[in-house]
């Protein structure tokens, strides 16, 4: 596999982008495109050992910041790591397209300056794997924050083939968030994608709450852009505040510290378990 | 004050429902209702001392069931505890009612058979206050899954009412939950809204996310009742897995389960600020 990554993306470009290069490179064999600015990229490259390793560079002048809007990006930066690196993939010099930068700007460059739509596809959504035991999947993670049940259906198809292929988990199921589980419950949007989720060749399991969500009841869960994107920051926001809550409570004693101190280990497995970090990235399906 | 409580309401009725009864009658001087079924009522009472306490009860035949439709109690159950309570208030003989039993059921009875819609008020919402140090108030908890943006608009005079009237805060910040904070992020609701909010005399801070509404930078934070409702699982979820695997990794090892006795008081004073047992029942506003 040939995968363009962006190497101007992160906050701390292009620290982490760089070393994700070479660990990838290392671990996979594949080769990595390093889009970006070139002099830059070959300055950080000189801290790595790339001896055999597949890396490959090529120049972008601009890069995308995370304040950008989607739309000034489109017109004004026509030689950003984004649109250089998507044009890889279109022109068939790669296989992929990686960046860990503003997310509405990667999907606008994807659908108008890019990679355009897979066929068939209405609009593409982001598939967000929960760092949860479970690992529960989630699309639309915030693509689209107006959906129309055509659109959902679509999303369980992307999903489902996702978790098929890349995740490797055969006849997924496939569930729509809801704020019950019984047929009829829901807003306007669920009751009528719900009808046509029911007719497809899917293996449409139904609506789920949250609770069966997390417990991982479903290989695929189905919801629009702007609840999705809610429920994500909403686990996020609640891990922390109960993380924070413990590291207080537990240092206001002297007992309790102790403890604390003796259960480390049991604190940082829970810790790293809801660690975005460790389930990867989002994939943008539908591009 | 007299308060009508549905002795029927909750799960195992009537004994939390009349324990709470003789409680709320015992801390506050109020008068409180109970309505429901007499001889049973009667016979749970002979289990607290309700010497100089305000008791009083009402006969009702009929109880709702947490699996009842609402527009089947509406049609079929007149005589139910959850009728008879609401027209005690309705005609004057009570100031509020209190049940535990089935929120869509109560809604229908309020709107349609009961109390009826303040004037001018289009929806009533359910107002729900987060088990979270600081208490964020959200509106709508989960009365209507489809909303307009002038139902949003009214949640939040309701729920800017509520809290100063009844929580005591003085000029409270309403905000609108949203996926980003910057004006024009959100659906296409919470961009209408955002607009008619904005507008208002309210104290309008603009959009929040989940964890700026987690940190209480918000006295009341508005959302249609699909959202909100996904919103109050997702945390809830989140901390029941949460407490979970930390029971689970502690309990893995000697070290790490000596370490939890030694915190066990931290953790729980965690667990029980997280208890929604702690904040108090959901008021419906607007009826």
């Amino acid at each position: 596999m040939r995968i363009v990554l962006d190497a101007m993306g992160s906050d701390k470009q292009p620290v982490p982008d760089v070393a994700g290069a070479v660990q990838a490179a290392r671990e996979h064999g594949d080769t990595i495109i390093l889009v970006g600015d070139e002099a830059i990229i070959k300055q950080e490259l000189t801290k790595h050992n790339t001896a055999s390793l597949n890396l490959e560079i090529v120049h972008a002048s601009e890069l995308v910041l995370m304040t950008d809007k989607p739309s000034d990006v489109l017109k004004g930066k026509p030689d950003s790591s984004m649109h250089v690196g998507m044009k890889l993939v279109k022109a068939g010099d790669a296989d992929a397209f990686v960046t860990a930068g503003n997310t509405g700007a990667a999907l606008a460059i994807a659908m108008l300056r890019g990679l355009g739509r897979i066929h068939g596809v209405k609009r593409p959504a982001l598939g967000v794997t929960f760092p949860i035991a479970e690992r529960p999947f989630l699309i639309d993670g915030g693509a689209n924050a107006d959906c129309k049940a055509e659109n959902l259906l679509q999303f369980g198809i992307m999903g489902s083939l996702y978790v098929e292929r890349v995740m490797g988990v055969s006849n997924p199921r496939v569930a729509l968030l809801s704020n019950g589980e019984e047929n009829g419950k829901g807003n306007s949007l669920v009751r009528e994608s719900f009808e046509l989720l029911a007719q497809s060749d899917l293996n449409f399991i139904g609506n789920i709450e949250s609770k069966e969500f997390v417990a991982g009841q479903a290989d695929v869960t189905v919801t629009d852009g702007f609840t999705g994107n809610v429920m994500m920051k909403t686990v996020e926001a609640t891990a922390r505040y109960i993380k924070n809550s413990l590291t207080h409570e537990i240092k206001s004693g002297v007992k309790t510290s102790v403890g604390g101190l003796l259960a480390k280990s049991a604190f940082e497995r829970v810790s790293n378990k809801l660690n975005p970090d460790h389930v990867g990235g989002a994939p943008l399906l539908g591009v």
